[in-house]
């Protein structure tokens, strides 16, 4: 038992090794999957992005918002900037971003902006969600851009990972000495 | 005359010089017109941003997706997390955000997520305004926070400055050799 703090925030969900043999939709939730308990060991709320195009994955990113004290470092605006970056160009027309929560009125704004084609994600978000959960930003008459959007992949598995990281940041604060014990 | 991209995209529009005795709402909304003089004169559609808090300018930005080759490079982004930079917190209840034109829905989202406390914009934007212009993202129901909102401040100015840009676009696409001269 250690307690410092990085061990107490250590992530106990199993990172996924999906067969390299299927790249399909769940294929890609998986490496999410993997990206949101790295945030979870960094300390931060676990959600994971990745982006892929031509079944290649062009970008994989985590939630880093407490380490880089930035508000817009979700996953998904990390992840979409890293896409851009790799092609060289500002539109995902034919991408397909994969991440493991719905994604924030931010974040689905970007999904927008950069005209990414594709979008599943994990666990809805009814308070936050910007694709249907509280809001939808996907569906602005006059916008230039509508992503196709899948919801519920992995959704068990994705929720845990969201409520486990809630429930041992709670228990951690209640009782800073013991809770990782 | 020159032929050079740089030249024909240069801002007819001249910068504003407020003085520094009167530091009220119209003052910052100059400080954010004159950073989207800049975008203009780097070929950005011109939309300009500043923080402010405690009537310190903590941040100013301009709009660079095509510069960055990044969507999600908005004015207001980038100062968004310029402003968390400086003041090393990500929450920015008690700063006021100042941008040329209404927030698209993922600005509008940043300023959620960044809880900033004031918000005013000049330009509206019926096509893809976030801040009730398309959609309304500060009036999520269960969201944590609601920014104050003031829309309109130097609207005629802010609007002149994107429609010159588009403008001078469209008069350059259709006549390359003769648009600026």
């Amino acid at each position: 038992m250690s307690d410092s703090p990085k061990e107490k925030l250590s992530c106990p969900f199993e990172k996924i090794y999906p067969s390299q043999l299927e790249k399909n939709d769940l294929f890609h939730m998986k490496l999410a999957y993997n990206q949101a308990i790295d945030a979870w060991n960094h300390g931060e709320v676990p959600v994971g992005a990745v982006v892929v195009k031509d079944e290649v994955v062009i970008a994989a990113a985590r939630n880093q918002t407490e380490n880089a004290s930035d508000p817009t470092a979700h996953a998904e605006i990390i992840a979409i900037t890293q896409a851009c970056r790799t092609i060289g160009d500002w539109r995902l027309n034919d991408a397909r971003l994969y991440v493991t929560k719905e994604p924030c009125p931010m974040c689905a704004g970007a999904i927008l902006s950069a005209r990414v084609g594709f979008v599943a994600f994990g666990a809805p978000d009814p308070a936050m969600g910007g694709l249907g959960g509280a809001i939808d930003v996907n569906a602005m008459p006059k916008a230039n851009h509508r992503a196709e959007v899948v919801s519920g992949l992995m959704e068990q598995e994705c929720l845990a990972l969201v409520q486990g990281f809630f429930r041992a940041a709670r228990s951690e604060k209640n009782n800073p000495s013991t809770a990782s014990s």
